[in-house]
């Protein structure tokens, strides 16, 4: 197994920015640049077609660990941002493109694709947060959140179900397929699931099945009006308190 | 009209409390003891068959005052707490009651019992807020927001429809008869709606019913497992989050 390889760091105000790679996986940490106290480590997934790089995706983390002193961590998932796309994926992408210019169900091919995803992603996930946990800002005893919308959620439901070390998630904008719900059910830790009421790609009805199917006792489902692309920017402030409450 | 009269005051760990009357209408004002800053007011409502001074509501409002520096006040509804019960309350209650026993739909009689209980509510809180805004610490700049649950949300969803000085409002566990619906729809400022995912009595279809139906923009929507008797502690601060960015 490959161990991790910091690249590049970077200070801005009060946020330490490093670029990482575990082996043929890139990912990058944001850390209080002063850390004062023991810290959280938050997992930050990214949504499909997107990466760990994108504007509103370093906004989130900067402002957490900014506001909360969490650190973040981020990696791109497989066939996504610096990373190249399998054969198989680029006929899954080209299929849902098709059938979003035609107006045709997107639902299965999501499913599968994520599905997929999610079988190689959380391995991957897995062996990153080995890796985290030895760096001596981190360690192990640091709680440990995931955060992940869409892909995100795809990849962080059965990657909290499957890893004890992961002790409250947030999750959000998912489809409702069979190994999901299925995972969902194994999962027992503090669930906050966010869901788009009006999203037209994203039926809420799905939603609420899978907040029933989560295993917890625990677990918290927050709606806003709007479509999954348009969070507004308070919901993020709940789910910092969330996991203050819960890590 | 009748104006406001303070009756007693005391002060602990930080909080100042009066009990305080307008007519024939029993309220409490919670308050920071030493205001640094100006304040913001919550209106607080109690739930049906229950009263202002309850432990439960005692601890919330002393809460909101040292946590978050909000004053808080709350007033007995008509029949509640130290008000005496009109003869066709006792009947509602008794029938109320009867059916708990007997297993009957307990909906049509409680949306009778709280449509009348607004209808006299609404104009007196109303004339509490005239008279709590004569304060000098409170006064007409205080922002003011609404919170209240069951009983407390069938009096809030009117009155934060007809008075425009409440600019959010916190509601949950309601029925959704009619009148409710129709004042949910003319309200138009944010909006936290908390909905008992398991209640027996509250089928949480009627929460999501209320959701569509009230007119804000921005309205977020938080279920949790369990009963409206039975709110994890934690929700309380995300109420508090959502009181801090809307007022």
């Amino acid at each position: 197994m490959s161990s991790l390889i910091l690249h590049s760091e970077a200070s801005s105000d009060g946020v330490l920015e490093r670029d990482f790679s575990v082996g043929d996986i890139p990912g990058t940490l944001w850390a209080p640049a002063d850390p004062t106290a023991p810290t959280t480590l938050i997992l930050m997934g990214h949504g499909g077609g997107l990466h760990r790089r994108l504007p509103a995706q370093i906004r989130r983390a900067e402002h957490s660990v900014r506001a909360h002193g969490f650190t973040v961590a981020s990696i791109d998932a497989p066939g996504h941002g610096d990373r190249p796309r399998s054969a198989d994926d680029e006929k899954s992408v080209a299929a849902i493109g098709h059938a979003r210019r035609h107006g045709e169900p997107l639902a299965p091919i999501i499913a599968d694709l994520n599905h997929s995803l999610a079988e190689r992603a959380v391995p991957e996930w897995r062996h990153v947060l080995d890796e985290l946990q030895q760096l001596p800002d981190i360690g192990t005893e640091a709680p440990v959140g995931y955060a992940g919308m869409t892909l995100g959620t795809a990849i962080g439901i059965p990657l909290t179900a499957n890893d004890s070390r992961i002790s409250a998630a947030m999750f959000g904008g998912y489809f409702d397929y069979g190994s999901l719900i299925e995972a969902a059910r194994r999962i027992t830790v503090p669930v906050d699931l966010i869901v788009s009421w009006d999203d037209p790609e994203i039926p809420k009805e799905t939603a609420l099945r899978l907040f029933d199917a989560i295993g917890s006792d625990d677990k918290m489902l927050r709606a806003h009006v709007g479509t999954h692309e348009r969070i507004p920017a308070h919901e993020g402030e709940h789910t910092a308190l969330f996991f203050r409450q819960h890590l």
